[in-house]
């Protein structure tokens, strides 16, 4: 018989909800209480055991469980683990019909990183160097959410971010009145200084009228991007958006098929790229994101799971900013994020994605597992 | 107390693994050996019960189980159920995260249905006058899932639709030898005479360039629509496709975005939609494109479930073909399709939207229900 050592031949999957130490709000999901993760353990018959999740800002979460326990796990068991970008593609291809983005992209998302984490391992290599080895560090910026904070709290907690090395900040944006905003901006800007890096995210709450009055009321703060000013959809909102105000739009974290970002980088005049690997199909899905920014000579930048993506953004040479999140996945990891004395963020130097998880300080939060 | 009869007390999710008396393929995805049957039966407090329901090819029904029970069922209790646009609005949000498409357009879907059935049955009026009201039958077609067939079992297939009275027929294309795919085309022609119309389904299995080689060639047969020649996605491509070819082209099955429909009817160059209210956030969706389709001057056609777009063809003016689906779900509600002495098939006429299931008949395939 032969030797199969990339054989998958456990498949395990576990739920968590992972409650927030404080309500934390955005102008169009409102209130997040807690955050769902979800992981996808893959065994291999040599042994190697390889871990992938994905996440949520609170809903959803068991029906991602249900695709990777009833869908995916049946699919993949006693395949070739060293097939990643086959494996991709027949998860892709299996849930077609119900998928194209949305939760399908989730629970692939969950399995790549896993394979990739396998990958790795084998390898004896972290994943900076397996990626692309650009870089083992990236610059950086703490992203609040923070739009119900009083403006006194949120200039403590920019504060915050200041006293901790960070060089790079973001708010949310999106009051119901415009002009509390603009205050907001005005106040953080002179707050950092004119050497801090200094976004704004509005989670596409804004018309694309709205949307123009507003940048060109914060221009003068000098912004290094405005995020998703209107609905991820509308391409052509974003390149009206564009043209009208001088300061860059990014997006990413809503746009889950390479379709999406293809015709995101067509259409709607980006000047940053924001690929999340949690929801755009893991760490596959994230690098051909990252080719397609590099062929349209655009930043590449991150959302959420910063415990990740610092390798990934790092392994890059056309790295824009990583995104620290404020979910607080990273507390649970054997890694939370390190910052060098420059502010920017340093890449886990282990053999593996460097994302490993501590499960005695997770096991409280497990609502189910199989 | 104010007497409240909208309100929602009660909500029941159950999921059905129904198999296929025989094995159905088609070019992308495969054997379909059974499909799922989600059902959401909503009860308000002044007793009305409303039946919803979405369907899937066998892959992905207990995600959607998951966001009804999970998701919807906590969001929708206690709600008025006679707001169904507001309700479909919030559902869209709250989950818009993980959604936009996939899997939550087809967890609307099953809700929004259920509310649509419980305002027809308050208004004691069947669907076909709720929703139009411009007539009580509509022209449609059989549509074989047929591409595992031999030719000879494929033209006694057809023979069967015609001995059943259906006026147009539909065949599955994609056979690995084109020159294949053109034979059964042209036999299935010579079968049904000069006035049947007919038409051919590729499940987007060909590229562009393949699509055009393979309508010049099947030109000659009056073809009546072309469907899904390459990926939904490629809304370029399709109109490339339909700039060289002298065939419409068709598509909605896998459009589950008002977005995604928006941007088929600017780009794709279409001659037919296909919504599919199972797929589209139900009767609210549909009508959604369907306002959309009379604006562009485009008929309204449907895909699959046509126990349910029987009402919803009938009642619109702009109405094309309803395709009647070989999965059989019609076996198991109280009114299967009736075709009148013209081919034409006829809208139930009870108070509701004429989805009755037989519980009796469907409980043997009951995998879990709460
Ligand atoms: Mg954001
Ligand atoms: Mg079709």
């Amino acid at each position: 018989m032969n030797s199969t050592p990339n054989k998958i031949i456990t498949i395990e999957i576990a739920y968590y909800q992972v409650p927030l130490e404080e309500v934390l709000s955005d102008a169009k999901h409102g209130d997040h209480t807690h955050f769902e993760l979800i992981l996808c353990k893959i065994g291999c018959e040599d042994g190697t055991e390889g871990v992938g999740y994905t996440y949520t800002g609170g809903k959803g979460g068991r029906a991602i469980y249900s695709l990777l326990n009833d869908e995916f796990k049946p699919l993949l068991l006693n395949q070739d683990a060293s097939q990643i970008e086959n494996i991709w593609d027949e998860m892709e291809w299996h849930l077609h019909y119900v998928g194209r983005g949305g939760l399908v992209s989730f629970a692939m998302s969950a399995v790549d990183i896993a394979l990739w984490d396998v990958r790795c391992k084998r390898l004896n290599k972290p994943l900076w160097q397996v990626a692309g080895g650009a870089n083992n560090t990236t610059a950086c910026y703490a992203g609040g959410i923070d739009l119900n904070f009083s403006q006194e709290k949120l200039l403590n907690n920019i504060q915050g971010y200041l006293d901790n090395g960070y060089k790079a900040v973001k708010i949310k944006v999106g009051k119901e009145n415009h002009r509390e905003d603009v205050e907001r901006v005005a106040a953080v800007r002179e707050l950092i200084g004119s050497d801090v890096v200094f976004m704004v995210d509005a989670n596409y709450s804004l018309s694309v009228e709205q949307a123009i009055v507003f940048g060109k009321a914060i221009e003068q703060y000098n912004i290094t991007w405005f995020e998703e000013p209107t609905i991820p959809d509308d391409y052509l909102g974003f390149a009206k958006i564009a043209d009208n105000i001088n300061i860059p739009l990014a997006m990413g974290e809503n746009l889950h098929t390479l379709h999406e970002f293809g015709y995101a980088v067509a259409q709607a005049k980006l000047g940053f790229l924001q690929p999340d690997a949690s929801n755009i199909g893991g760490i596959t899905g994230f690098l051909r994101v990252a080719k397609m920014a590099e062929e349209n000579n655009l930043p590449l930048c991150s959302h959420g799971m910063h415990e990740l993506h610092v390798s990934l953004l790092a392994s890059q040479a056309h790295a824009g900013y990583l995104e620290v999140h404020s979910f607080p996945i990273d507390q649970y990891t054997k890694h939370p994020l390190q910052l060098d004395e420059n502010g920017r963020a340093i890449a886990p130097d282990v053999a593996g994605t460097g994302v490993v998880f501590d499960d005695a300080l997770l096991d409280q939060y497990l609502i189910k597992h199989s």
